[in-house]
């Protein structure tokens, strides 16, 4: 029986083997060679935003908190680790004590960032902290990507609820992951009941066009859900003949029918003639839901119509055309012996090619302008000006080893929205443009 | 603690909320109007390929065959429906004894596929076939997005090896299942240590920039590295000065070095002159790794290249450009009641606003030339013509519930290769074109 696939475990697993190899085999080198226990400082950032993004969004530090807390090597890691020959004794000793006791300093989850933005800084000796890379890395790249995508699209779709339904479309536990950013970035509701299970997201959904081919008639259908959910429910009304079916659900369900959805064509259309059709029918409170490869830009077109919520899948889980982010795990400053108390030293990869790198542990702060509209993305080593002590934007996460900033997912959620409050207006806007907020190194 | 972010879990968890809500709503309704147990033929097909790809790649139906065996509705998911109140009590009852008890059939993994075919047919009680719907899609939808890249990718790669590197660019778990299905599409290793213990997949890596930077100097770096790896190890020559460090790196090493890995900057340029020295410098066994943002374009571009093997991240777990398909679940035919052996009646979506289906439950054939080279997909209802009776594609994969088709993944792996070899030469052209073989509908 092959387990691994799914997920939901009931007890709790490692996360010790999201790890790429090279992890494992620098440990062993650095553990023999005597560097191993060096203080360093990683730090996660990007170059670069997806081309045309205003601003990216925080997303995942919360799993990044329970994924480090998770990372120790039980028996059976480490005899796959010796069966593989993939490390020495040493080094599989070494592991089998692990635990991350460093610290971690981060932009809360939610939180707004840039190109350069010192999104989390992990600060340890180089051994406990060079494992982390890979974990930390899916999980920050994969949940900001489809948390930027949901809060453009929750720009776009305004005060007008937004409904997550893209499990069909990834993989089952990115699903999950993405379900989560999802809310994060604005979203209201998932489809995904695992998603409502682990994150305790709100969960809806109704019908699907099958339920209504497996009647003999459209109507045996609506009456059928209609007996089992109530008048309340969400009719799909596009099976067959939209106007048909419209007339035929107000008459099964009355004019207390909760909404039809509308799930193909020309959306913007087939809404306003949806809505005048109950609105003659007397269905003025029944809302009307479209779900048809919607994007922000679907989403945004839509807005003079007459719809009331949209479901969005495939472009969200995606991340609307970017589906992960550039984030990387650099080794920025780190000690030059293994003695408590060494300085550290800012080091930078420089090779003429690329990917160039800028040394030295990394403080971020945001200023505002008089009506707290924010101005910059200040990144700078050494000491922070006094003016920019207030506007910091790392806070602490891990400390000695114990996450220290639990929190449940509606802060994160409220502190995007208020991020974005705090950004220029153009900020909302979809068309491409450069990063909102120009980051300037000091 | 939270748990169900990491994977890898010890105790086979069930699989049954991978699923939208929608699923267990029309059950619950379908339970109420006795239309729940019709004999029913769901089909899993895309409309489409991604635009400009010439084949798609069967990807994840060993996932699949796992998923459903483990699709069970324990005391915690029963609990998170009532208390949610998802469902009734009747349909709790009903999913307390689930078990998928139906046929699935469908193209064996690694086979490639194109616009209508049917990729998977789920036959069985409108109940039973409809809540899988989720799980199959999402992980049909993202291995064969991964697999169809990898495939591309091992095309342009000719007889170099290629690494799975991607996993930091993707969600933890999706890395899992990406490794694996960068495996069936013709990748030889993967630096993703669950990989190699889920999958058993060969695992490769060695050392990143940061333990050069963890070094006061590069050549110490290479000293711990070769002490503690050997000189069969590959060494990282771009954290400075390449031709430096590929110097310093024979000197460490000795003419016996394993590699060199080159990670940023003009590829081919860099190639060539690393070869030279190393041939210069009498290395000339010395091999050539390659690792920077490479897609298949890039990989196509360095064929003439003196590179031995490419380490592909981003582009591969993310579809290079398409990171889900498009597959869609349809109910095709179902029994107008619930007595057994009932005749199945063709069912279809016909509103004019898109997405129609065609019904009836469909075989598929791939019939070949005088010269072994398939010639067309042919995809019918009914009798199938006698002359592609020996060309059907579908295979049993469930038979009554039980999955009959277990097999290791090199078959799936080995099956893709002679799938590949027998479609006309042009399905290897990267450039963009329509789908190598027509889609015939009989």
């Amino acid at each position: 029986m092959n387990t691994a696939d799914s997920g939901l475990p009931v007890t709790v697993p490692s996360t010790a083997l999201f790890t790429d190899q090279y992890e494992l085999t620098m440990l062993q080198a650095a553990l023999r060679s005597g560097t191993a226990e060096r203080r360093s400082v990683f730090e996660v950032f990007t170059r670069r935003l997806p081309e045309g993004r205003r601003y990216g969004v925080v997303g995942g530090t919360g799993r990044v908190l329970d994924a480090v807390e998770n990372f120790r090597f039980e028996e059976r890691e480490l005899d796959f680790l010796r069966e593989r020959s993939i490390v020495d004794g040493p080094t599989l000793e070494w592991l089998a004590d692990y635990r991350f006791r460093g610290d971690i300093r981060g932009y809360p989850e939610g939180e707004v960032y840039f190109p350069g933005s010192p999104v989390m800084r992990v600060e340890g000796s180089f051994a406990e902290c060079v494992l982390l890379e890979t974990v930390i890395l899916s999980i920050l790249n994969h949940d900001s990507a489809v948390a930027a995508a949901a809060s453009r699209m929750a720009v776009a779709a305004g005060d007008r609820p937004l409904m997550e339904m893209g499990a069909r479309r990834t993989h089952e536990l990115a699903a999950v992951a993405a379900s989560r950013a999802a809310y994060v970035g604005g979203f209201s509701t998932t489809s995904d009941l695992a998603a409502g299970f682990r994150y305790g997201i709100p969960t809806v959904g109704t019908s699907a066009h099958a339920f209504t081919l497996l009647h003999d008639h459209e109507r045996d259908a609506f009456v059928a859900q209609v007996d089992s959910l109530g008048s309340g429910t969400t009719l799909l009304v596009d099976t067959y003949d939209v106007t048909e079916a419209v007339r035929s659900a107000v008459e099964v369900a009355g004019t207390e029918l909760g909404a039809v959805r509308i799930d193909s064509g020309d959306l913007l259309l087939i809404a306003h003639r949806v809505r005048q059709q109950l609105d003659e029918l007397g269905a003025k409170q029944t809302k009307i839901v479209v779900t048809s490869d919607l994007d922000e830009y679907a989403i945004a077109s839509l807005a003079a119509a007459p719809v009331d919520a949209y479901g969005v899948g495939t472009q969200l889980v995606t991340g609307s055309g970017h589906p992960t982010c550039s984030m990387v795990y650099k080794l920025v400053a780190r000690a030059g012996s293994d003695e408590p108390g060494a300085p550290l030293h800012p080091v930078a990869k420089k090779s003429m090619g690329g990917k160039s790198t800028v040394g030295g542990a990394k403080w971020a702060a945001r200023p505002v302008d008089a009506d707290g509209v924010a101005e910059a993305e200040v990144v700078g080593t050494g000491p922070v000006p006094g003016g920019l002590s207030g506007r910091l934007l790392q806070t602490e996460l891990v400390r000695g080893g114990e996450v220290v900033a639990r929190e449940p997912l509606d802060a994160a959620r409220d502190r995007h929205r208020a991020a974005l409050s705090r950004l220029p207006m153009s900020a909302r806007q979809l068309s491409r443009g450069e990063p909102v907020l120009p980051t300037e190194h000091v």
